[in-house]
């Protein structure tokens, strides 16, 4: 079965599916994004996805290519069409086509791209089980990282240098010695019986992974501190993890080629990862 | 007559040029690219703008699309088809097409657009004439703002809060209080008689049309300060002005709305101006 792609108003075939040339996500990187997880043919926290993506939108006041009702239908239409049970949904909205000019054009049509694929959700969890290793890279990004642009070749570089090193994440550190988050994840430790994670206040995106597994936390009385951490706490402590919509929760085993606490992945991770999908919303 | 643009092989009408949504430079800005001055019908200083390119490659460890001398024949190309006399050609390189993941694709294919555009060269040098005002943003990019890629989303921001203060360019100061640089230029002042810009080395991306104006200084025997400048200090300034490929010498009468130097052009960036095409490469 080939893929379908949703581009401006047309279902077209992968293959064939494209932008103009003077699309603003193409030469200015004036576009943002979401990546929905989709399981059991649902969609996973679509709200916070969609709820992201309006704050994403609002702040660079670029309009919404299609109503937000629109929106959902297209997304289960691009899930439908491409047969996907277990993967996930990509969305990302430009601020259109323009002559090109660094201002924001007279017009307000934003382009909007949709693509979905299947995942082997065994497999996944698999490797999951197994844990990752990541590295650490200081963090060189712009300050609005609180927006989920498609500006990424920062984490492109960094995720390319984890792979280098035989890693599947890099931890940005931050000036002051603190990892910030992930190249496309977000980072916590466990230390006794809390776990910790840094807030969504400065130097990162809020994680709508993250925040889901606030709630799960929270539902299990599980203690949190929303404090940063050191990359030295991180080796020092029980347990280590990460999470984003396409790793649920992936316990990290090895830092910069050192191991967390046991080596192996930690027990309190994969419990989370197991009840996940308990607390997030399926729609 | 309708434009044509080059993309990736095919001359094909602008209307219709479009590259897939899976480029990486959509999804991840993961590109780089060049604006070039034409007049005349000739590239103004295409060796440098070639030489920038292959740096911007090299650190992103890119490969080039097509060899330098095809990209040289493709300017050119695409220069002619759309009858340019006087205006710019743009071209853009990015790491090509492949299924969405932040790692580097296995292939080396990278992707090439070029257009090109008329500008009215009589019309430019009457709106230089009579100066520009400019605004100061905090400089919130990436630390690799050496590299000219596609991430250019600050650069926007800062260009359009510019436009909406009546200005045409967006200075960007760092935690220090110096000037790094404008949104799509270098910056500069003139003191007595002594020409300020900030070094290459830290901040700023290496302009063009700067290092040419480098070798007008110095054959016209005018003193030359490479050291960074404060916004008060530009404000005390006899001059002050930008350089770019498509701006290459205007000058800057305001900054935050107040008056530099005598709040009119100034007569050296004005000569400045005039003389530069007597040293820049035609080709």
């Amino acid at each position: 079965m080939s893929r379908i792609a949703y581009v401006n108003g047309i279902y077209a075939p992968h293959r064939e599916a494209a932008v103009h040339i003077e699309d603003r996500g193409y030469q200015f990187a004036d576009g943002v994004y979401e990546v929905c997880e989709v399981r059991d043919g649902r969609l996973v926290d679509e709200t916070r996805h969609l709820d992201r993506l309006a704050r994403s939108l609002s702040e660079l006041r670029m309009a919404w290519p299609v109503s937000r009702p629109a929106l959902c239908v297209i997304l289960r239409e691009v899930v439908a069409r491409n047969r996907v049970r277990d993967g996930l949904v990509y969305f990302q909205v430009t601020r259109g086509v323009a002559r090109r000019d660094f201002m924001f054009p007279a017009h307000q049509r934003s382009s909007l791209v949709v693509t979905a694929r299947s995942a082997d959700r065994a497999a996944l969890d698999t490797a999951a089980g197994q844990g990752i290793a990541v590295v650490t890279r200081p963090d060189n990004r712009w300050e609005r990282v609180d927006i989920k642009t498609v500006g990424l070749l920062p984490n492109v570089l960094a995720k390319q240098a984890a792979k280098e090193a035989g890693a599947k994440e890099a931890w940005f550190v931050d000036a002051n010695g603190y990892v910030t988050e992930g190249g496309s994840s977000n980072a916590w430790i466990i230390v006794g019986n809390t776990i910790q994670t840094r807030p969504a206040e400065t130097g990162i995106l809020r994680g709508v992974t993250r925040t889901t597994l606030l709630d799960l936390l929270a539902r299990e009385g599980l203690k949190l501190k929303e404090r940063p951490f050191k990359v030295g706490e991180a080796l020092k402590a029980d347990e280590a993890f990460i999470t984003s919509a396409t790793t649920i929760v992936t316990p990290v085993v090895k830092i910069d080629g050192k191991p967390v606490g046991s080596g192996k992945p930690g027990p309190v991770a994969l419990k989370l990862r197991k009840a996940f999908h308990n607390i997030a919303e399926l729609a």
